[in-house]
């Protein structure tokens, strides 16, 4: 079998941890398996990366800033590829460009165009562990490029793809993919297996476990995942796609987002296209807008309100009020103050009841819902930033605990 | 004009430093040069990496180390990018690989095989300047290897070599060579110049400026060194061919070397090839002897004794010890309470006089001369440890200060 492994900085963080994974691995090669692990960079190396560049110069070029971070990895791979040595293992280390995996040039942010699997076909058959560094990759002219955030899983899942492993396996500090955030509601529960769908959901929704991007990758080459502890030897959840029967659970998890803002435009001239250039004005800024609710105030004149990532409401203010002559409203706010509750599951919306289900809850604890968005898989809820732990507790009551 | 610049890992430690090295570069470039620079890791990068390797495995393999060290350089280029850019400047940062430097498979003390100039000599042509990691490159199957002590030296003097630069600056943290070494001798001068063969004669001998190795392939390639100072603005020593004439002083400096030791092989039976048969032993083991001496002892067993550095010394005693019975002798003994003192100067054999100078200064300090090797560019005597500084600032007095 063909597992692909990847472990994320907080596994590595030093000769303990390492010594821990490097266990893992060993045991998978050892059962007669060829195992490709990536690993991110150790612990906060990337962080001193940057503090040490903005040092220098607070706005680096994104192409020397990934030259700087791309070591981070290379010193994971260097120093697992040492202890498993120090084992009598058999094990290479590759960086990006040595494992052939060739990007866009959108340094920081860059694509995976490629794997080509060459070498690690080669090394493969030499009977080795492969180590490969994360988060990174070179474009066409040879430079170095970083994936962004969660880059590293988006590694795995790609060679995965490329190699048309049996497994990837995503190794963090989780046990799994609960219904629920363990550590705010105590009867939330692991979950055995879950859709792509519904894990795009719960990553959107705020459940930090997998990057959307590396989702995505793995539905679109029928990567199957598994998520699960480097600290704890447990079975973790699998993402993959699941028939469920008729009788099945209709919602996965329930997830808080409280990175996010409500900008509400006011009294928005009542003429064709208004909505359309506010939200057009947010879009050109590059921001991806998730609610809207057009409410009917005094007059002619309608409010509109968007909800966008916390990092995103000042620019996509600012958006809105430079265009005010064009739009055409009164005024441009911005409220951080809420949190999106929102409940997941794979052909939720086929199923009436689930929806009046979470209101009731939300219902019995007096929480006001201010915006709802429906959605095949997600039914999500803006309430006051105060509430949203109470909510999402509520909710995981009324469909987990009864 | 094409200008190669090295800079050593103490000119690079932390911010202040990259900036004022920065300031060097930008001036040489904004006077219309082509600058191609090479960097050495940060600081303390080299030695910090080594301890966390250490940490995981005390004996890792040489790749792995290597795929760790070549992170230190990386790390260091695309800082000093970033601090140019913030200048203003145009700029792009190379690693080995990407500036082409194909190497042997020697992990750790890897020799250059060749440099493919084409990406540097594109970037030159975009009028950027080029920072390039020292002291790495790749071999033929595309892996990190490090080229060994003084490496990012070798790495200047092959860039200079391949690109035909114009000048080849070593910058480091003394002003130049010196006719003796300055911290000892308050009358060592700076030399305007000095030849490759003096130069490779003070390296070997204890002053630690340049290494040998980039020496001998500036030799070969005729690439002309300046070593200058980083901190002080002030012209270096040129190291290239020096033509000259029968008037010109024939001494170039002076250099101490107490990293070395004697090994002593007592009574060893006088019959053919006995001395061939210590040094081969020796010399399977991996180690240059410097000097040897056959002193006549007692009847028909002689002491044969020889220099070799301090680090081999045990290893050396051992090889010897071994075979004892294939060699015949009574006892070998280590002694590292010596130095050697030495005086360099392109042909100065030919001018007589010099050694009776050299003897009549230890002499005049009662120093006790117990080996001498001459050739014809240096003229060295091994005396005690204890001794060595008096004798250095004695033949100092003799040559320069009279």
């Amino acid at each position: 079998m063909l597992i692909v492994q990847k472990f994320g900085g907080s596994s590595v963080a030093n000769a303990e941890r390492i010594r821990n994974v490097a266990g893992i691995i060993a045991e998978s090669f050892l059962y007669g398996n060829d195992v490709v692990v990536v690993l991110s960079a150790q612990g906060d190396t990337t962080d001193d990366l940057l503090e040490k560049a903005a040092e220098i110069n607070p706005d680096p070029s994104k192409r020397e800033l990934d030259m700087l971070l791309a070591t981070g990895e290379q010193q994971s791979i260097a120093l697992m590829a040492m202890c498993l040595e120090g084992m009598g293992l058999p094990v290479v280390s590759l960086t990006g460009w040595q494992v052939g995996i060739r990007t866009d040039a959108h340094y920081g942010i860059a694509r995976i165009r490629r794997v080509d699997t060459e070498r690690l076909r080669r090394e493969l058959d030499k009977k080795r562990i492969v180590l490969v560094a994360g988060f990174q990759g070179v474009n066409k002219f040879d430079d170095y490029t970083t994936l962004g955030r969660g880059g590293s899983d988006t590694t795995a899942v790609a060679l995965a793809a490329a190699l048309h492993a049996d497994r990837c396996q995503i190794f963090t500090d989780v046990e799994g993919v609960y219904t629920a955030d363990p550590r705010k509601v105590p009867g939330a529960r692991k979950l055995e297996e879950i859709t792509y769908d519904e894990m795009l959901e719960l990553a959107s929704m705020g459940a930090q476990v997998l990057m959307n991007r590396s989702v995505q990758l793995a539905k679109r080459y029928g990567v199957e995942l598994e998520v699960l502890s480097s600290l704890v030897r447990a079975p973790g959840t699998k993402v993959k796609e699941v028939t469920r029967n008729m009788e099945e659970m209709k919602i996965t998890g329930i997830a808080k987002d409280d990175k996010v803002a409500r900008v509400t435009v006011r009294k928005v001239a009542d003429r064709p296209g208004s909505a359309f250039r506010i939200l057009n004005a947010v879009s050109k800024a590059g921001i991806n807008v998730d609610m809207i609710i057009q409410a009917a105030s005094q007059g002619e004149a309608n409010d509109i309100s968007f909800v966008v990532a916390q990092a995103d409401a000042e620019t996509a203010r600012k958006a809105v009020a430079d265009r005010q002559a064009a739009i055409g409203f009164e005024s441009v706010a911005v409220d951080t103050a809420i949190a999106k509750v929102s409940v997941v599951g794979a052909g939720m919306m086929s199923s009436v009841g689930i929806a009046s289900l979470v209101f009731e809850a939300l219902n019995d604890e007096h929480i006001n819902i201010q915006m709802i968005n429906a959605s095949e898989v997600k039914l999500s809820c803006v309430i006051d930033a105060a509430s949203a732990d109470r909510a999402v507790a509520a909710i995981h009551r009324k469909f987990f605990e009864s």
